[in-house]
């Protein structure tokens, strides 16, 4: 038996995409790798679980392949729901999601499918992380984030992460990576601008598109770092209690 | 000009849904209402956008209704952000999502829609609160729940909510409901278990189903004051920052 550890690997833009192609390259250097990704992309899907239609999954690996993959026709929380329960014999010691083409930074942890994946792992007690590049091309250069990559894999496989935390990790576009750098999630929205268009037989429709505010000047945040070239990890959160408001929320007597 | 505040009403289980139809007659009562909810059921939608697809928009109000009613093909997220840029002349004083049929305490606010949608206004800067009875049928009866949800959307438009702060609001399926608590969100998770099935063809798919699991013995949860057939009302943050985590991760020394 392999003495290596196990490695689930996941991601949002689907099981064919250059970036997730990526990511495995580095965890095959440090453990057995098994992929379990949509089968097709699932940008956008923030925590989705799939209720109300069914679930397919393929095996998908060739003879001669370094690992098994499999894709599944659910959201990326329910790949890794799947994985855990209908694919691995084991529990993963670890999980990653990635890479995401484009960032998943600040205010976009919410939206984002590759976070849900590792937030789904986090909950079920699996050490994870999501990896996103700050580059939306399908051909992005991942190559510059690998050593990276591959540093703070190897650190949380070896050191551990504190209880029901993961990692959102986000990478700059450069060659010029200055390091990494821990960070809290800036605080940040998208102004939205809905593009109002007709079909041919003259009905309204919309195309979400947006364009992104950074509202915070703090240069302890995810945002400012990767703006100097340093790559940002956001230690996420699952408990979204707000805990700091409780004490206000008990003056409102609201049982009286 | 009407001086009552301009309350948007959305929801998760679609613009159909009885929840919805009682949380609007609540509303009625407190301002003037617009209703801009999915098309079609969206449980489990976590807190999903519309990036790869178009959205449509339907005015569904008839002659005599006391309040416009919107339907839109998106997840409720996407209604909220489309709401405030498509729909409303104003930025509007409060947002309700609800009343979902079925809980949405614990770790239940990752997956929910319900929640998604009051998120988003949250993120926008609109005080926001969901709405969710502990009862998944379609003919519940929400008649208990109203009184105490007027209370709660009352306070919360005279007082105010801390700064990027939402409510979740729990409400337990009982005539005798005991009264209101302000509680932390309980640690918990689900027990997934696949249901395993074959189409016609011979092709194996799978049901994504599960047991919930208390793990949080705590007596200040969502969980332990539902089950003492109280109202939980949990304040939730979308900065999911675990700052607890970042000093360990500082001794990690990542750029050595």
């Amino acid at each position: 038996m392999s003495k290596k550890p196990l490695i689930l690997v996941t991601n949002d833009d689907g099981v064919t995409a250059p970036g997730i192609k990526a990511l495995v390259e580095v965890m095959l250097t440090i453990g057995d790798v098994v992929v379990v990704a949509p089968d097709s992309p699932q940008s956008g899907m923030g925590h989705a679980i799939t209720l109300n239609s069914v679930l397919h999954l393929d095996h998908l690996t060739k003879n001669g392949d370094k690992h098994d993959t499999y894709s599944c026709s659910g959201t990326p929380a329910d790949c890794v729901k799947i994985a855990i329960n209908e694919v691995l014999d084991r529990k993963p010691d670890l999980c990653v999601s990635g890479i995401n083409h484009g960032s998943n930074s600040s205010i976009n942890v919410i939206y984002s499918g590759t976070m849900s994946a590792a937030i789904e792992a986090g909950i079920e007690g699996i050490p994870a992380i999501g990896f996103s590049l700050l580059d939306y091309n399908w051909n992005a250069n991942f190559e510059y984030a690998k050593p990276f990559i591959k540093k703070i894999a190897s650190k949380v496989l070896s050191e551990g992460l504190t209880k029901d935390v993961v990692l959102n990790v986000n990478i700059p576009s450069t060659e010029t990576i200055k390091g990494i750098k821990i960070v809290r999630q800036a605080r940040a929205n998208w102004k939205e601008k809905f593009d109002k268009r007709q079909t041919p037989h003259g009905k309204d429709y919309y195309w979400l598109t947006g364009v992104f505010e950074n509202l915070d000047h703090g240069d302890d945040t995810d945002e400012a770092v990767l703006d100097q070239n340093y790559i940002s990890v956001v230690p996420i959160q699952f408990d979204l209690t707000a805990h700091h408001a409780i004490q206000q929320l008990n003056t409102w007597n609201l049982n009286d």
